[in-house]
């Protein structure tokens, strides 16, 4: 998939060429960070778990005090509509909500809706054998449950994380883990336990769909998960739409288990894979 | 001073009219609330403390990993071509910077930089003799340090603040007060002290202009407050780049002294503005 190929992409009720796709300075987004969005995968035409993401933009919009211009009905008619024209075969859609064109530069207004529809590139396989290394960051989001655009302190942070020779950064409050800044995390117990934190994060779509594909094979838990547990742990990994599962094998000086991905990880990551599959083939297209 | 004027911005090295102040959606401030951004006065022509402001501007910039695209003349000539063609009587000028056109919507490339010069509304002076009520939120920004864009708890709250019959929420931390959301914040103790948060907010200019007035006339310290100090305040009042002090006469349950403004606050706001206009009259104009 070239990245040369003209896309299009849906700015304030109108599809336009992405190259086009502008908002005008007065925007809440520019001028205070307010909004909010969400991301689904596209495969072949097909949107993956529309109906979860969906929801869950929905939720962070009410969160925000961001009415919809669209209905659930209308927003899908221009997710389909941006997907036949760009015609991708495998894709993200990143749909945003700002707070609008505040005449104050304070006030919510009519929010403003973009659809912006990209190619995706999947992990490569070499980084799911070597596995990640984090570092460790003593942060909680301001709003953990809705998924704002406010990601200042993960992209501040991004000169530490390669100065210290690191994948990522692992959020944590007086040592109790939460998430990673686009990404939930997971570890496997040395009694086989696999445990995901049960607060302070956002609640990820694949996180959930680990969580039940864990359930059929493991004792698996949401539970506090704290600095010293990692110490302990056999396994960990992290898990967001776009890496699906990845492993972690160093956080800060802790190396995990013996270092590399695990057994449990890599079975994980074959049950999501085949699960996304499955829910592929059984999606009717245009669905 | 209409707002009907055509006004005109400046948008990544170039001036444009503000109808057509545009950014891509590419930018990190749309995909990321990612930038930072200052604004200063300007009177006749003659913007108010603007070294001040810029070395704030520049300060917030490098904290957050954002090389400025001009230099500081260049940055200033920029800032002159624009007031000299809004030529408007009494305005604001907002500069803001952000992380760029992202290809990859998340990490920092060349930031881009807005010049947007709009007409300013100094408060009623029925907001003086009134004074303000306060709610209190427990809150700390995720960089006090920094004139961050990130505004979505200040935002957020509006709806709350409007609920409760308040005019603004004041921020504190396990009952230590740190500032509102683009305000400052200062108390008078029944001793007569002026006092204002020592730690956790940003470090105001009109803040700082206050408590070296406040010097001359009174005790003044940059210290703990508490809003059992508020509770115990004889005045208090908040300061900030346009509403220069502003009376504040409840917090939440708490009626301040004799729940009208206090003569102290309103010495000050007399000193402020002929200190402001010392200021102006001194100053070379295009200096």
């Amino acid at each position: 998939m070239s990245t040369e190929k003209k896309l299009y992409a849906y700015v304030r009720q109108e599809i336009v060429p992405l190259g086009q796709a502008h908002l005008h300075v007065s925007d809440l987004a520019i001028q205070r960070g307010y909004g909010v969005f969400d991301y689904f995968r596209i495969s072949e035409g097909r949107p993956l778990f529309l109906e979860e993401y969906l929801a869950r933009f929905y939720e962070s919009a009410r969160l925000m005090h961001l009415p919809l211009p669209l209905s659930d009905e209308a927003l899908k008619a221009a997710i389909y509509k941006l997907v036949g024209l760009n015609a991708l075969a495998v894709s993200g859609m990143k749909m945003i909500l700002t707070g609008g064109y505040s005449d104050s530069g304070y006030d919510i207004v009519a929010p403003n809706l973009l659809l912006l529809q990209q190619p995706v590139t999947m992990p490569v396989q070499a980084l799911q054998e070597r596995g990640l290394k984090l570092i460790t960051h003593e942060y909680v989001r301001e709003f953990p449950e809705v998924k704002t655009i406010n990601y200042a302190m993960g992209i501040r942070l991004l000169q530490k994380i390669r100065e210290q020779g690191a994948d990522d950064v692992l959020y944590h409050h007086k040592g109790i883990v939460s998430e990673l800044p686009r990404c939930n995390f997971f570890l496997v117990r040395q009694d086989g336990t696999v445990v995901t934190p049960a607060h302070g994060m956002l609640q990820g779509v694949t996180r959930k769909h680990v969580l039940e594909l864990a359930t059929k094979r493991y004792p698996a838990v949401e539970a506090t998960v704290t600095l010293d547990d990692i110490r302990q742990a056999s396994e960990a990994f992290l898990t967001s739409t776009t890496k699906r599962i990845l492993p972690v094998v160093q956080v800060d000086d802790m190396v995990i288990g013996a270092g590399k991905p695990g057994a449990v990880t890599r079975q994980l990551l074959e049950d999501l894979v085949r699960f996304e599959e499955s829910h592929h083939q059984n999606q009717v297209p245009g669905e």
